[in-house]
Parts: structure tokens; sequence; C-alpha cells
């Protein structure tokens, strides 16, 4: 059985894997944020997950604080979980998600389009360099210490130009 | 032991965890796209993986075409893996997730931050809307039907406002 933790790794992304980075999690982090759901019985029979998963799953976002129990006196499937302003932030990770799926694995076509609610324009996650305002990709993106930065990552990155 | 794929799901997301979806999966991508490693032995040695499932995610990763055999003559340990550009755009899904990190799981700050390689400048992730240039998020962002979604999704999705 693999853990679920990352615990040589002082980086964010592995953090945000801690928490959503297990089989469906992110999926129905998901259906909350774009289908609006809220009740065990709604993730079960949508998604078609094992009802012991989705337990755990949802036991586990609540205890991260990624959802709230809504009416925890409605038993177990009744009850329902609202996404807190942490989990819903995770609708971007499932944009991007969704974004690089489109190009490389939708040969019919996006099945599904983000959409602005104020007035009906596609919504895309881009990246944007905050003193050029381009939009670099690939290789022009690096990545650099920050200061949460441990002494031993200064010293592996600072010695790489690309690092 | 739980399946890799999401057979029940039309959903580009959905597909783009079952190719990354995996433990490790993305932070060995993420030491490809930003860090420039390719040696089976430097993965193994910065990010502690077991070898037998660091060898299973690069043969996943080739298969799928995320990356690509350098030198196949070196060996198993001396090989070196190159990410393709379908792995590399995965440097974006990294930059989210690591920006969610941030925000909510990185009491010291960020450990890494990203930069244009062109001009220094901070590089982020941001929605933009296509139709009227704003910065939509949470519940400003809603789900619609693509030209590749089924007629079950049609259904399901125009039904609902808020999906």
């Amino acid at each position: 059985m693999l853990g679920r933790t990352y615990e040589r790794e002082n980086c964010s992304a592995a953090r945000a894997l801690e928490l959503v980075g297990e089989r469906w999690s992110l999926l129905i982090i998901r259906n909350g944020a774009f289908a609006g759901m809220t009740r065990f019985s709604e993730f079960e029979r949508r998604l078609g997950v094992a009802p012991n998963i989705l337990a755990k799953r949802l036991a586990d976002f609540v205890t991260n604080g990624l959802m709230e129990v809504v009416d925890s006196e409605a038993g177990p499937r009744g009850r329902s979980y609202r996404l807190t302003a942490k989990g819903r932030e995770l609708n971007e990770v499932i944009m991007v998600l969704t974004a690089w799926g489109d190009r490389w694995a939708a040969p019919n076509g996006p099945p599904v389009v983000y959409e602005h609610a104020g007035c009906g324009g596609t919504v895309a996650m881009t990246t944007t360099c905050t003193g050029c305002e381009a939009h670099p990709s690939g290789t022009d993106v690096v990545a650099r210490t920050g200061p949460g930065a441990t002494a031993y990552q200064r010293a592996a990155m600072e010695n790489r130009p690309s690092q």
C-alpha cells in the first residue's frame, strides 16, 4: 500500500497532491464545483464510485478543510458536503487538467467548456508574466527558490540556470 | 487494488488523471519540466521513490507519449527520459497545483516561484474570459457542454443553470 504523503518534499504542488492526489478526489471536487453536487447519494450515483471510497474521500475533505458538512443529522447517505473556499479554488486545477486533456485526449472535441457566468464568454487558464504581460509557456517558465525554500533547495536550484 | 481508469467519464480532466493521476506521476513530470531531469538515477535519488514504482511510471509515460527514451542502450538506470510536448505542457497543471498549495498549505511562504525566463517577472496562471477579458473565479465560472459531450451529458447539464 502506497502512502499518501511526500515527506521529503518542500513543495506546494506536493502538498496539494497530498490532499487531492488520490483516486476520485478531484472528480468529486469537480462535481461539487461545477455540477453543484453536495449529497453523498448524488456523488455515488453520478460517479459510480464505491461508497466506502467516497465516504473516505469526503471525510478527508472535511478533515482537511476542503468541504464542510451541512446537515450532519441526515445520516451518512443523506448528508450534504459543501465546498469551502479552499476546496472551491481547486476549480482552477480542474480547468487546467481539462484544458490539457482537451488538447491531448479528446478526439471528439471537448466534452465540457467553461464559461463566464457574467457574459457567456469562454474562460481559459493562461500563464501571465507580471513583469512584461507576456503569456510564456514551456521552457520559458522557470522555477526559482521562493521565501519558503530550504537551504538544500537554494543550493540545488541556484546552481542550475534552468531550474 | 484500485483501477487507473474512469470508464464512465466523458471528461478531459478524467482522461488527464488517467495518465498522470497516480502517486509520484506529477512530481516526476515536475522534475523533468522544471529541474531539467532526465536520468532514471537522478529521479530516483532526488525523489526518494522506489525504483520499481519509478520504472513503472516512466514506462507508462513513454507508452502514453508523455516522455521519450533518449539513450535506450544505457540500461535501465542510466537511461534518459525526455518530456515530449504533451508531457511538458503539464507544467501548467503543476503551476496551478503549486499556486493552490502556496495559498493553502505553505505556512513559511512559497518554496518555489515561477519566473519568465525572458524577463525575470513572476509567472502566474489566471483565468481569462475571452469575451470580456475579466478574470472570473469560483462560481463565476460554469461548465457547459462542448462539442464532444454525450447526449446524456447534454440532457443532464442543460437542465441545470449552474452546471
